[in-house]
């Protein structure tokens, strides 16, 4: 999220608007893929049949096999999954949506916040205020909008966001920005005995206010981005206060999944763009058990987007650790959920 | 884990040996409560019939009936419970019997530590070391025992710890300190779809090595007070710091839930002496839910143990919010499992 590439796509959204190619609309199947448990057929309906479909099927019957050398014990079959670009579209980013609805009702509800930073560069679509100050602005702005508050008043807050929200360009629900192929693979992994997990670098409230409505996943599966907070006695509520806690992207995924997990994931799956997963998919390599990490790679301009890192750093990393590549072009037959 | 009590008890163990009465032996069930699920009959074997064991029972019935106001949606259902005195006996501490066959193995490795604090006061015996020192020299300790390592090497540190210990003055196992109608209340619950989790004042990691095999709760339901961590990408390893990134105590708790779990619990569990659980079990009592809480007296002298705080906080608090207590004396048929 405080990513190069975030800053640009915020401005990409806020100054130009982010071009946002129509999506793919053959409907596969229409079922709610979070609930929906892969037993017979093809659990794998929306991958094409391939080099890389087969070896995720082989991967999971070979640990699931008792008896056998990889066998997996159920208690350490856990699966973790980035969000942001992974699960679901980045382009532009849903945390950044968030962030902007949160100013105009703080403005709303108080108009003097219009003049105050970083309020008024959002209000008045300053990029220079921004561009400045990095990363520190970027920071600030999502501490002002998302702490000094109570956790109940901040979900309800997330509730309402969601509940309106469209995503630009593709005037869609949230919801239909979530990757068909990968809420199948969700499932599969789980019918499989695999403890699914979201590690995002997006604040962990904002993803866990949608985890199990979207993704099959609860809230405490859900390791991100996190804020101090602090329990008052009198009011009975826990507040958010500005300041960072852990900052769950690059070196910060392997400590929050130790935080929150407690034990390197055996499967993972993060996207190139930003190379924040990378560190992720390292730590899931060392484990003891037979492990499988994946990259998406998003080269498809016509169906979603093509972006790459400038040093291709993931995919040159994937290459050389021998990770598995998503190529959304030739692995994906259908890329978005319907509803 | 850093309370007034928890000092005077370290140096009862170290100094003066705990005192600790010989167990009720009485065998109701010598099944492995961890993986019975109670399905039939009396969930709750070890609990004596009373006004507690009927409350707690239409608790969950009322709360798992569907179609009701006060049904509770299973992904809502939260269950914390301390461990320390809650789940197994906390005379002495676990964590404290920890650092020292820590601090044992750390200087037969390296006997120079035997002249440096905080080793040489524990080595020593010297109770004035850690009386002028307070809660600092004892985070001192619990620091210089339990980080700079990798967590693969902590670990294995743990299973070694855990295989051999004795529990002072019983000659037990640890398995063996394990609170009996705790089990079956936590069986119970999880029968009924609760989703069971551990917050300790205790460290993560060192309740995470036994929460499987002695709770049947997994790795990622362990709230606990936790260290700071780097990861290094060179030795693909999570490193702790001897630095706290938080301390799951009093209103540490809540916060320690917030940031684990998400969300409020509906059902939580505490014990009187240090009055480190309030904090948990108001937040609990905050929730839109119905909810449930309890706090173990430790008032059987003859069987466990009797203690209480010299302001009796956690009791009075208990009376002032309607807190169920658990009478150790009265509600407990047998305390300790088997095996």
């Amino acid at each position: 999220m405080y990513r190069k590439i975030y800053l640009s796509c915020l401005f990409l959204f806020l100054l130009v608007s982010c071009k946002i190619k129509s999506e793919d609309t053959t409907t596969v199947n229409s079922n709610d893929s979070t609930t929906t448990v892969a037993t017979s057929g093809d659990p794998l309906p929306s991958w094409n049949d391939g080099t890389l479909k087969s070896d995720i099927i082989a991967y999971v019957k070979k640990v699931t096999t008792k008896g056998t050398p990889d066998f997996i014990p159920v208690e350490n079959r856990i699966a973790t999954f980035d969000n942001d670009g992974t699960l679901w579209a980045e382009k532009p980013y849903v945390q950044e949506l968030f962030a902007f609805y949160r100013v105009k009702k703080m403005v709303e509800a108080n108009p003097a916040l219009a003049q105050k930073q970083p309020f008024k560069a959002v209000v008045e679509k300053d990029k220079t205020f921004f561009e400045k100050g990095g990363d520190k602005a970027l920071i600030e702005l999502v501490a002002a909008t998302h702490t000094s508050m109570t956790e109940d008043e901040f979900e309800a807050s997330t509730k309402e966001f969601f509940a309106g929200a469209q995503y630009p360009g593709k005037n869609v629900s949230l919801k239909q920005i979530r990757y068909q192929p990968q809420l199948e693979l969700l499932n599969y992994l789980r019918a499989n005995g695999f403890k699914t997990f979201i590690v995002t670098g997006g604040t962990i409230e904002l993803v866990r206010a949608i985890s199990s409505d979207f993704y099959g996943i609860p809230k405490e599966q859900v390791v991100g981005t996190s804020f101090k907070y602090v329990f008052d006695d009198a009011t009975n509520s826990v507040k958010r206060l500005p300041a960072l806690d852990l900052l769950d992207d690059k070196a910060g995924k392997p400590v929050g999944i130790q935080l929150h997990i407690g034990q390197r994931p055996v499967f993972a799956c993060g996207n190139e763009g930003g190379a924040g997963d990378l560190a992720m998919l390292r730590y899931s390599s060392g484990s003891k058990y037979p492990s499988f990490q994946m990259i998406v790679n998003h080269n498809d301009s016509i169906r979603e987007y093509s972006y790459q890192e400038k040093d291709n750093l993931s995919l040159n990393t994937a290459a050389k650790y021998k990770y598995h590549i998503i190529s959304i072009k030739d692995d994906w037959k259908k890329i978005f959920a319907d509803k």
